[in-house]
């Protein structure tokens, strides 16, 4: 159709076993771009408020954006999205690989599944068309085999795989979305809603190209992170995520104990240095990608851990290592693979554990309840054996496969306080009270606590690095801050990441505000500025919160779980904590300058200012 | 200093004979940068409110911005700024030609002008230093003889002057700021406020570079307009403004006897085409620009009109024009002339001609009170003789160099429905029945009635022209629209065309919104964007507002003349008319999407999203 875009959009009915192939106009594209542009659309458009996250009424969206498969450096992502089984709000996760790019080199911008197949199967994607093939021998295998099964039925070893693993057909709330074996759409319990949908895998292989309106500045563009990737994403390209956890340890950023503690020793044990020094084989990437971050570890002894599952990301050794009180490695790397062949998102994993932990340690859980393991924080071998007990629901697995939330309700007795969640949503792992902006963003992000469309506040707090100048931020904020000023910043910065949602492009590459401009514009041909992004990228935030205050959400949704309010019990955070006035005010800042009204419900004037005043006829239906 | 900033303000006191320089940060460059963001900034930080605009304490403000003086089309510009006497509001004009550029290069980017000098001065700028001169010789000399004499006492023949004439002199209220003789700082009576400080001229003489910290990107952009002109702005350089004015007559957006009537037989023979074939013996331009659109008009008989004052524009030929009834070529360029002779805005010169026409047509007026003109609409001899009364505001010209609002009241009998004004300026050439939204625009401006950071609804009715693509509007929308996709438009384009103001920029190049971007980044080295530049023009758009809210101002004051609210007597027009209802629910609709209140004022939260929070207290001291 155009450039960067292919002009279809597939769509499957499980239950009716219906395919059909939907053509949308340029300006739709340019005005919803991709990711969670689409994805909140159609949401909106084609689901009834309050549907069951696991009913087959709920669907299941793959989506790319107009420069997946562009050669360039943070190109090859996708995004998953669907009503939350987690959140039971709106639902969006992404990954990288290569799977994104072999969708849109089929034929298809996206892919909605409705319905539920009778029995499992699999959609097979190439040439323009789709399969429902027979999955019942697939069902109940680890990814890596069926993967392999599915290349072999297919004969064809290139197909790209994305899948769920047990933990998607047992459907924890938090399953995951994997693809190419070890880039995973994590967050939000997506691989959930696949396993509701019967669904194990969707298959692709592409034979279509990607075109690029203007090949010659994307070069260029692609050339200069090439030459420069050493410069402006070091630790990234040297080490992966991780690298900073003595410092984070130091400053008090890095989740102990299920954020309940400041220090941890056993910090350099598990940093990224010590998977490179240590079990470190090898780097992958991800299509195009000269960052080339995403470690592969292996480990024989105790347990086997297999590289080609990746290694852990930071959020993961967190999630599964300090925060679990954890300080074996290799016990992270086998649960990292194990969040993998189950399907399982790590940080809600590993949060999930350590509630578990502490629950233990209060009594709220015993023995009898874990089935006899020791449940103690720092039991390397208890995480292990909990993730695996949580991937087959098995014992306490079963209660924890329903994330914090659901099972501290279950637990009573004040096991509330100790799920640390928004929304839902386990909390990842860098700290509220420390970086004041970042905790706002968890409260207030339309996914619950989410790490990435968001401020991380030391960035800002000296000086705004280069990358970001051009979004009109002039002055540095302290860590400290909450108000209008952090406001102010949070909210140009995370409307800007928060484009990578639309684009689908990776955070990392540290492209410029004017260089993804250039991207873009190089990639569709579209004429267009830093200023359109923007409103793109708001656009697409007001359709999913439009998506939540549908199904019921309120301002009263967007807080901390109440541990934040308290100051560690030690390190560099024990005499500080999250106000809860100020965050209070902070909210009522937020909503204004994001133009909706006091509680946080955008008005139909500022709808019509994005150009979706269609939007606002939607939350009358409530 | 900076890239594209010279670093320094001139300051003068001329009660006080007190001159020096201040200098300012980068950062609050790149947050004001230039004309209307810093004279908003200037005058709300520096004036009382309620002040007299012809009193000491008020405030002239000279002004660049960033890209003046740059070697690019459309960068020859300055503004003049101050609480105007016309609208008793906050008061802004820009002219082109060279003056500016030579004040960039004497070293400044910005005068202010305080008190009132004792005797006529001149004030003497050059080196990086100024002089107050003796101008007593030089008062009631019109420009040409008075910019000779400056050159002549400075032995300087290369010298540039900003200057008024007697009108300005005499403080017609809509006197204008003439430099290079023949470009004009015309609206908001910048003239008076010179002429209140006994100030005649600003002789500049610059020895400095503009530096530009990318100079080879832009002489590529230099060279794309070079090389594109003919295509991109035919008509602007082949004819200059006023091409259209047979279309515009057949379509009604021609204002014609005091915007009453729909039809103007006279109409060929006084577009910029008769010009060009009867009158025109040059084309001009302004610094650096290759549209070159000003017209140089000699005639012999039965007037001489002299070359050096160049030629009338649209805005001239349609207000001493079609809307006086006046089909004679001569008259017009005669009364162009004297308009620059005498320092007159002729927009204002020509609406209050044509309203003294109609009070006289009325018996409002009578022979008696015009001193025995015959004052009937298209007496091009009495048009002519009108511009001289009140340039020496000599019999009705007293009068009438009040402006049709204070004019009207002093009339009364009803002349106050055939005052065309808003908020006391007179309204320019385009028709708000027509054109919903630049109506719409007229009222909202915070000058009053203001044609060019404004929309023209035909441009944007039938598809988004290439050049404005880039804002994220992606529909056309009629000309007779006001409903919310047209003050989406009108917002998103208003913003865009605003910041003209602060670069200081011309609107007629017609740079794509990416282009403008890349000539900002050449010229100041700042890595913006157009997102960046959007807010920056935002943030001037507010400050204007707040200083007028300040003086008292009322969302009544965003209203439109009566007569837009009845048809014209005859042709397109004749059965349709702006709706009071619709316009209502439009100004609604603005305020909200510029995130102010039901009554049109900021919010502490829009001020503080925009980085001016200090502004918010401002509108306290009311």
């Amino acid at each position: 159709m155009n450039y960067g875009i292919m002009g279809n959009i597939l769509r499957v009915n499980l239950r009716k076993e219906r395919i059909s192939v939907e053509q949308l106009e340029e300006t739709f594209y340019r005005r919803y771009f991709g990711g969670r542009g689409l994805i909140a659309y159609f949401l909106i458009k084609e689901l009834e408020p309050g549907v069951d996250p696991l009913a087959p009424d709920n669907k299941l969206i793959f989506v790319c954006g107009p420069v997946t498969g562009a050669m360039i450096s943070g190109s090859g992502r996708h995004s998953v999205g669907a009503k939350s089984p987690l959140t039971e709000g709106y639902g969006e996760a992404e990954a990288g690989g290569f799977w994104g790019v072999e969708l849109k080199r089929a034929g298809f911008d996206a892919i909605i599944i409705e319905g539920k197949a009778v029995e499992p199967v699999y959609l097979w994607v190439h040439k323009g068309e789709a399969e429902i093939m027979d999955a019942s021998h697939l069902w109940g295998m680890e990814i890596k085999k069926s993967q392999e099964t599915i290349r072999n039925d297919l004969k064809d070893a290139s197909v790209k795989v994305a899948q769920i693993g047990p933990g998607g057909e047992k459907m924890v709330k938090y399953a995951s979305v994997i693809n190419d074996m070890n880039h995973v759409a994590g967050r939000c319990g997506m691989g959930a809603v696949m396993g509701s949908k019967n669904l194990k895998a969707i298959a692709v292989k592409g034979d279509k190209n990607v075109n690029v309106a203007n090949p010659e500045s994307l070069r260029q563009l692609a050339q200069w992170m090439a030459r420069n990737v050493d410069d402006v994403a070091h630790d990234l390209h040297t080490y992966g995520t991780g690298s900073f956890m003595n410092v984070y340890e130091y400053t008090g950023n890095l989740p102990i104990h299920n954020f309940r503690d400041g220090k941890f020793l056993g910090v350099d044990s598990i940093s990224a240095q010590a998977i490179k020094e240590h079990v470190r084989v090898g780097m992958g990437t991800c299509f195009a990608c000269v960052v080339a971050c995403k470690k592969e570890v292996k480990v024989e002894e105790p347990w086997n851990v297999d590289p080609a599952y990746g290694g852990p990301e930071y959020e993961t050794l967190a999630a599964l290592g300090s925060n679990c009180g954890v300080d074996d490695l290799k016990a992270i790397c086998k649960a990292n693979e194990l969040c993998q062949k189950y399907s399982l998102d790590t940080i809600s994993t590993g949060v999930t554990i350590s509630f578990a932990m502490e629950c233990f340690e209060k009594g709220l859980l015993s023995k009898e309840d874990t089935g006899g393991v020791d449940l103690s924080f720092g039991n390397a071998e208890a995480m292990v054996k909990m993730v695996e007990m949580i991937g087959e629901r098995t014992g306490i697995g079963d209660l924890l496969a329903e994330g914090v939330k659901r099972a501290a309700k279950r637990i009573s007795n004040g096991a509330e306080k100790l799920a640390i969640h928004v929304k839902g949503q386990e909390v990842p792992m860098h700290e509220p009270r420390l970086n004041k902006g970042l905790g706002f963003g968890y409260a207030i992000s339309p996914t619950g606590a989410d790490h990435i469309h968001n401020i991380y506040d030391p960035l800002f707090a000296r000086r705004i690095p280069e990358q970001y100048k051009g979004l009109g931020v002039l002055e540095a904020v302290p860590v400290g801050d909450l108000g209008p000023k952090k406001i102010r910043l949070f909210k140009y910065v995370m409307i800007w990441r928060s484009l990578d949602n639309c684009l689908v492009m990776c955070v990392f590459p540290p492209w410029s505000v004017q260089q993804k401009v250039d991207i873009v514009q190089s990639v569709t041909g579209w004429n267009t500025t830093a200023s359109e992004l923007m409103k793109i990228s708001e656009r697409a935030i007001n359709l999913a919160r439009i998506f939540n205050i549908r199904e019921g959400f309120t301002e009263e949704d967007d807080w901390l779980p109440p541990r934040f309010f308290q100051p560690k019990t030690s390190g560099a955070l024990s005499s500080t904590a999250v106000n809860s006035e100020k965050l209070g005010k902070a909210k009522t800042i937020y909503y204004g300058m994001m133009g909706w009204n006091k509680q946080g419900v955008p008005t139909r004037t500022k709808l019509e200012e994005l150009d979706i005043a269609w939007a606002a006829d939607e939350m009358n239906m409530k």
